[in-house]
């Protein structure tokens, strides 16, 4: 009995790890989140058992209770399960809860993880978390807390030179930018990049006090990052037609 | 001519991205740096030159600016350059000096990003950077500035509830442990991981106030991720076994 964690990456199948594939081929059950690419289930064994969890926002707390004990059932009853997850499952991914209640129902655990979408993103449109110069650190926080408030945190973050990156925050944008405006900050550049590394990717720049309009202008939504910071004019719109796997284009 | 910055991961060869192997195998030129397993070079072509180009601390910016025309001439000797850099290259990597130099002399740049040594190397000890209850966040800095002083924003990651992870910080131990006991947390958790993800990974933990003593103890050094925060009493210093590759352990 095993459950091994495995991040997807961030979207382009050709971002997960050698090692996640390996655990792929020998898994005897694969978990699957809602963003992960379908190309990855490719690597999977003809007979392994393919089981789709993917959570929708706001119903997420329920949802993961069911997933844990789910996991304890597929892995008693089939032996190796891998629980493939979208990014990294240690970075907001709620991989930690699975590994603890895996564990305390006596399965061998292991974690593979995979490239986070809070840098990986953002250089796929161009942008360096860190460069000299610019910025000197990096702080992620997401958007949607427990309470459903974003995290205090963030008046600290906007006073110091770190690059903000917010997870999962596109339907906090207004009041997230009203914090920067607050701290003085209403002329930082900010890029927010939907469905980063795959081909339908799409880039907004623009400064915190214009953001807002110019996200609601171009239609962008989730999935997004938002990158607060003199980084974030780096951002080179088209760079994603270089960056684009050759079998992403066909 | 063309410059692909591809990150080789935090040091296990398995956890470099499927397409940073694809770059590798297509590769005229690998420039690879210290930090980097020599496993990753056996995915090159037989005829492609290796040329490593590893740096000192201390001596970086010197070199760094030896490594940027090197990048140049290469490309226009030999076609396609890849750079293999250790973690992520955008990361504390300076790969965007590498970009944007190569840019500025017309060869094309792709990025592949790779796993960064800043949550993937805490993971392999167990810990997560966030997790419900113990952290909504976390605050990546250097211990290595340009001028040779740690980050002014390390006192506000410091005062926050983030989880704060130190990059290149080992010989700065005891000041960024000052720093952190000035903002009233000598009781909070500190984990130390040295060579993660690799088969001699070692893991000191304590707290703020009792972690240099016992990193001192025990003989830990670079390269190494200081992890400050509640997740860090997650750690398990055994965990490694679990999570080595096959090929790691023969």
């Amino acid at each position: 009995m095993k459950l091994t964690l495995v991040g997807a990456g961030p979207g382009d199948p050709d971002l997960i790890t050698v090692k996640g594939i390996k655990a792929l081929q020998q898994a005897d059950v694969v978990m699957y989140d809602a963003l992960v690419h379908p190309d990855l289930l490719e690597h999977c064994r003809p007979d392994a058992l393919k089981v789709y969890v993917g959570k929708r926002r706001g119903a997420y707390s329920c949802m993961q209770e069911d997933i844990n004990p789910l996991i304890v059932h597929y892995a008693r009853q089939y032996g190796h399960v891998v629980r493939l997850k979208g990014g990294d499952s240690f970075v907001f991914g709620r991989g930690y809860e699975e590994i603890d209640f895996a564990r305390q129902h006596g399965i061998a655990t292991e974690v593979v993880p995979g490239l986070s979408s809070s840098y990986a993103v953002p250089a796929s449109a161009g942008v360096p978390l860190t460069t000299r110069g610019l910025s000197e650190s990096f702080w992620v926080v997401t958007g949607t807390t427990k309470e459903g408030q974003f995290s205090t945190d963030l008046r600290l973050a906007a006073q110091s030179s770190a690059t903000v990156v917010v997870l999962m925050g596109m339907h906090k944008l207004a009041q997230i930018m009203a914090v920067f405006a607050e701290c003085g900050q209403s002329d930082t550049p900010v890029a927010i990049i939907q469905n980063g590394t795959l081909p339908e990717q799409q880039v907004v720049t623009g400064h915190v006090s214009t953001i807002v309009q110019k996200t609601t202008e171009s239609g962008v939504g989730n999935p997004a990052i938002i990158v607060v910071g003199e980084v974030a004019k780096l951002a080179v719109p088209d760079l994603v037609a270089l960056s684009q796997s050759t079998h992403q284009q066909d």
